[in-house]
């Protein structure tokens, strides 16, 4: 079973093109496609939904390509979670967060290996070239070491990911993620929140771009009054503002990388 | 064998995710998406769309998620149909006009078992935690009566669909659906308009938002000169209107819920 | 093995109806979508793109529907290429460009024989009603000879692929295509461009639409600094002009078909 994210999106072949590399090369392997909506060239976006999402993927090879340096001498690398998954993409952050939720990283390898890519390995596709026969070959069995040498973890590139500032009253947090429905994620725990008083049925105050307004803590959407706004944690259990019915993010015009301020009144 | 239809979109991880936890269960489950661009939200065209295609899929476990109410206390249902097949969705009207077509309902249960499900149940994402996980259990064999309780079929929520006003020379009808060509799909079938004449060959005024003009009843799009307005029976046998190598619903501005006139002049 | 290439978008159902009746008809047979992202009725991109993937897929039954004429008499074909692949769609020229980098068309035969169709066929859906269940039966060991009579290859319809023209200083091209992230395609191959000295390293002077600029050709994107404009050889061989981390499309305004001049000054 190999599961695929990326930010290839649907309208040209990227995507149809790896699952024929793949399926080249291991007929029989299942591909499972996470998405690949991810933002074009947003390595965050990309390790954060990686992360949510691979508790739930069945254990197997987890290639993920988010790739603004493909061609450039930035690695290609195979990790080995403490769970036993192999995750497959490039050195520049986007595998770690998923790593980490999976036990850690047991031993990080650089794809090195040309006898399992296709020759010659196009500078500006190696989703297709690299990363599809790598991960591939790792679904027939293929030891993650065949492929080349060992990287100390120590070495990978990380990611800063934006941390919220949490007062006692007031909150500053950032926007991570718009979805479909116009949910704007938060870089936000309910743990986080709790201290300071916000469970359902408490009244916030919201700061963001133009906008200023109060949303009430709620536990879903339905809960409530077609268009109300809400705050509420989402299925991956961050905090997330909503419109019952509508479309928040259109709304209030928020897209990633806005930030979002939260008050709290004493009581 | 699963099909699944939503409107997720495919930005997202939602489906892939779904997916996962399909596989994670029943990994030699085939899984068919029959779309996930069912317009947000919008149970009438999911609920089409599903009647729709229904019929070319193969027998199996059919799941389907629009599910504005995700949270509160609606229903999540299995309904089986009397050709047999296992219906998987929230009690909104969803699944019914499919179920009827496939020989009506011979039983129906809510979904209450926990012990099917994912815990803990996140109470914005059903698809993922309730859903799935039913559907795959089903496409193992698992009956439906250990899902949960029956549910009497009278009890199901129904949908309203729009039906058309006819009458001797003029027609109300309502657009359905625009597809990705802008063809304009209605609610009549061509037997409820040949009663009026209109059979391929004969010319139709047609008033809708803010145009009025001629179209001309025709067998297929090709039939005619590039840019001729036709009105034709469409794959699944509804009327629909298409411009000629072109795309009618921009042209005429049209969406899902427009009232649109036909009238035939007396011969 | 089939492959599906179209333009019908991931929107509607069109995708997953054809899917559903391959499955119905093949259950065992796998389906891998190259691509449902091709312009609306845009034969060119489409045979394009389905030359340019095809040798990155398994061996076996390659769809692809791209169909402006659907409900005409114009031919549903198989040809059988060189090296045994079979490929199934419209009679326009879709097809052609893909045999011809498979070994060329050994045989080539029209579809006619509707025990293989869905009945009754529809004029505006063959994808559905001819073309998947073809494929399906194919896949299954039919012999295409079983689908209808042979069709003499000179009496395929071809298409008209634009062609650049070359001086010794100057290039008139063509974009033939535009992806995701905005990298814009010409119609050129880096034999064409390199007696004219254009070799990773080399400015060019280029024009199209409003904007003249001058482009580094480079090996990749990732080799230039940020917002700086180049030209490659993209992953399929073809000469693309991309602004490094940036939309090189938006920003200059281009779509498929947009002429592109190239000017090298004498060293």
């Amino acid at each position: 079973m190999i599961t695929f994210l990326s930010d290839f999106g649907l309208e040209d072949d990227f995507v149809g093109t790896c699952h024929g590399v793949i399926k080249r090369i291991a007929p029989d392997t299942d591909v499972i496609d996470i998405t690949h909506g991810i933002a074009p060239q947003s390595i965050l976006q990309g390790a954060l939904v990686l992360a949510n999402t691979l508790p739930f993927m069945p254990e197997g090879v987890h290639m993920a390509v988010v790739d603004p340096e493909v061609g450039t001498p930035r690695r290609a690398l195979v990790l080995r979670t403490g769970d036993g998954r192999l995750l497959v993409g490039p050195d520049n952050g986007l595998l770690l967060p998923a790593a980490e939720r999976l036990e850690g990283i047991e031993a990080a390898y650089e794809i090195t290996n040309r006898e399992y890519a296709l020759e010659p390995v196009s500078p500006t596709f190696h989703g297709r070239d690299v990363f599809s026969p790598a991960a591939a070959h790792l679904s027939l069995g293929l030891d993650a070491a065949e492929l080349g040498p060992a990287v100390p973890v120590d070495d990978l590139v990380r990611l800063e990911i934006p941390r919220a500032e949490i007062g006692e009253r007031r909150v500053r947090a950032t926007c991570l993620y718009v979805d479909r429905f116009g949910n704007i994620q938060l870089n936000l725990t309910a743990q986080q929140i709790e201290p300071l008083g916000i469970v359902p049925g408490r009244r916030v105050e919201v700061e963001l771009a133009l906008d200023r307004f109060y949303a009430l803590a709620a536990r879903t959407f339905a809960d409530n009054q077609v268009g109300e706004i809400i705050l509420y944690e989402d299925a991956y259990h961050n905090i997330a503002l909503a419109i019952s019915r509508g479309n928040a993010a259109e709304t209030f015009a928020v897209k990633a990388g806005t930030e979002v301020r939260l008050r709290v009144e004493s009581e």
